[in-house]
């Protein structure tokens, strides 16, 4: 009796002490429990390091598409251990969705990764991808957080993937029978999966263009309800317009090999979801393709268009970064780049519902979310611009979203 | 009739004209219509100018409390015209709690104003007020907004009054309802009346706290409730315990003399409501008093306590400043303040009701709203203190409040 007493006293003061230590150090990582990969205990950073040199030497690389089988070599084609057991996954890819989307992600997620990173080893700075790979606590799931900060290129440059499943609350799932969707059960939380990619991309140099993409997998058991949420926009600070053009076209190309009313439908979701209301309606970018709920055809169309989405991220980007990243600019074009981060990350606090949904659901990894805040903004009072300066260029498009294909 | 139509016609086309100007030049300024006050032809600000050097010899001058009586002297007294017609003002005055709240922060935005510029005089710089005086477009009120931006001392300092009246909708009425109101009508718009100061100061030296205060004068006619929204905090970059000590002691004494118990239960509403509760549960600064639909002893009781905290502003900030403002920095410090802006941000965009509020209420004017965002903020992703280093020392703070007196 009084060994047991003074084992559980023993195992709750470590209890406590382990808390304690917990709250105190890392006290940024929030509740979930963090594994860091550095450098050198990481084979997939090891072997990604080792390969860059290659790879620069193979820029047909960016438009490879990515597929969903998994690899032959998964040191090459992850950015970390997968989230799920390997052999599982594995084993799985061939028939679950749940195992393509992951496969699927996690090898976009080194491909874009290594695209960014090829711009700064072309620049001989050392900015490379941290990876944060993370479990959520009780077993349910995870993600790998890469971040790449204060490069020569990318002052701040995010790419997230997420594995999570759980039950969806009762209240969760009202609002999506808000929004439309047909659920049999009433008053029960249902089994969920979701996996997604998400990123957003602040270049230093103002005439490069901000990209945010984000494309997801979720599923609701009740009534095999597989959903995708998904989307890619630009935000850029002046305006190119041939830039404008090659990102929407391809956009366009991607869309228009499965249904041509998607490219209409989804640009103008992008422009209508992407505005500032508040703001005088200012859009917060030049837009792209956006959808939610996104469930119109069969189970596989469903899949594949939304992979060739994704899979047009590189190609509709890397080339806008490529035709920029070396333009000289000055002190007052900087100033303006911030003001206008001032403005992503009002849309990001304030209207984006990703964001707002992380910041409602316990136990979220909010620096994976918030990791889509800009390096550096400014917000200035009563801002005048001038008529017919390149800013007032970009504003009148913001205000005013234009077809560009 | 073909002259009258012509004339119609004629109306049209300019108001249409109008319009579209207006769209096109000064886009930020919402739909408010807006006079600013240039210093050439706004007698207020030359009087302004010409008696700062006069004031810099009575420091005194900070501890004098602001009345609610028309003053003799309304150009020494007032940033602008005030918003209510000065002779229904004046007439008004001794019996009107609308006109007293008006005439009194009328002159504290005056006071705290030259407070700020007597600061930037000192170090020989030139930035003073921008004085914006706008009325809302439908004849409901308007208000003052005074921005100095750039300056020595203060890179952003933003001193807003508004009075505005009108018709409470039902859904305003029944979520004040829910909050506790007792409304006799029912599912009919109310009179409401608002008049207000808010102010937020964003200091250059990271030595400087950021102060914010806000006092309301709220009444709705239906039971002749008047609600005061109310607060004072402070948020500072590193912690200077005395200065804390000196900021809470001043409005502890303040509140010491209506009751004892206000200072204890408006200290902790006030941890508890700047509280980023998704950042694991970090406060946005050092906190101060808060409260929020306060009426709870009779009206002139409640007006006098309002009117007194208000008068705190002055001597629990000046002095602060007084004690930092000449402190030598590092880069390392300023980086330390810009990441606590970016919380700043966060908070005041995510979390504060009155910026929500004004999200969602049409014609608002957000540029005035938005002042209180920072000139400039940073994001980092994975932050990581080391313990026992100032930053950890008000991270503690932030996350335990502790009490000052």
């Amino acid at each position: 009796m009084s060994f047991s007493r003074s084992a559980i006293f023993a195992a709750v003061s470590f209890y406590r002490f382990a808390r304690q230590f917990k709250t105190v150090a890392p006290y940024v990582l929030g509740t979930a429990t963090t594994l860091t990969y550095f450098y050198t205990h990481n084979p997939f950073r090891q072997h990604h390091a080792a390969v860059l040199d290659d790879f620069l030497l193979k820029p047909s690389f960016f438009n490879m598409d990515v597929s969903d089988t998994y690899p032959d070599k998964p040191l090459e084609s992850f950015m970390a251990e997968p989230i799920t057991n390997k052999q599982i996954l594995q084993k799985n890819a061939p028939n679950s969705y749940q195992a393509r989307m992951e496969i699927f992600i996690l090898k976009l997620q080194k491909q874009f990764c290594q695209s960014l990173e090829h711009f700064e080893a072309k620049q001989n700075s050392n900015s490379r991808f941290l990876i944060d790979r993370w479990t959520r606590e009780d077993g349910s799931g995870g993600g790998i957080t890469c971040v790449l900060q204060d490069g020569e290129i990318f002052e701040k440059a995010g790419v997230n993937i997420s594995v999570v499943h759980g039950k969806l609350p009762v209240q969760a799932i009202e609002q999506m029978r808000a929004r439309g969707h047909q659920f049999t059960s009433r008053n029960v939380p249902l089994d969920f999966f979701v996996a997604g990619i998400s990123s957003v991309i602040h270049p230093r140099n103002p005439h490069v263009p901000t990209v945010h993409f984000n494309y997801r997998y979720f599923e609701v058991t009740d009534v095999d309800g597989k959903i995708h949420w998904c989307g890619t926009d630009l935000t850029p600070y002046y305006l190119n317009e041939n830039d404008c053009k090659h990102f929407h076209s391809v956009l366009k190309k991607s869309c228009d090999k499965y249904d041509l009313s998607y490219y209409p439908k989804y640009k103008k979701w992008c422009d209508d979801y992407f505005n500032i209301s508040y703001r005088s309606n200012e859009r917060r970018g030049i837009g792209g393709i956006f959808f939610d709920d996104f469930n119109d055809s069969k189970q596989e169309d469903c899949f594949n268009f939304v992979k060739s989405c994704a899979n047009t991220v590189i190609p509709s980007y890397i080339p806008v970064v490529q035709n920029n990243y070396q333009r000289t600019y000055t002190a007052q074009e900087r100033d303006w780049q911030l003001l206008r981060r001032g403005r992503y990350a009002e849309f990001n606090l304030v209207l984006d519902r990703g964001t707002k949904f992380g910041f409602q659901t316990p136990g979220a990894r909010i620096e994976s979310i918030l990791m889509s805040l800009p390096p550096l903004a400014k917000w200035k009072y009563g801002l005048d611009l001038k008529e017919d300066s390149p800013e007032m260029k970009l504003m009148k498009v913001l205000k005013q979203p234009r077809e560009w294909v």
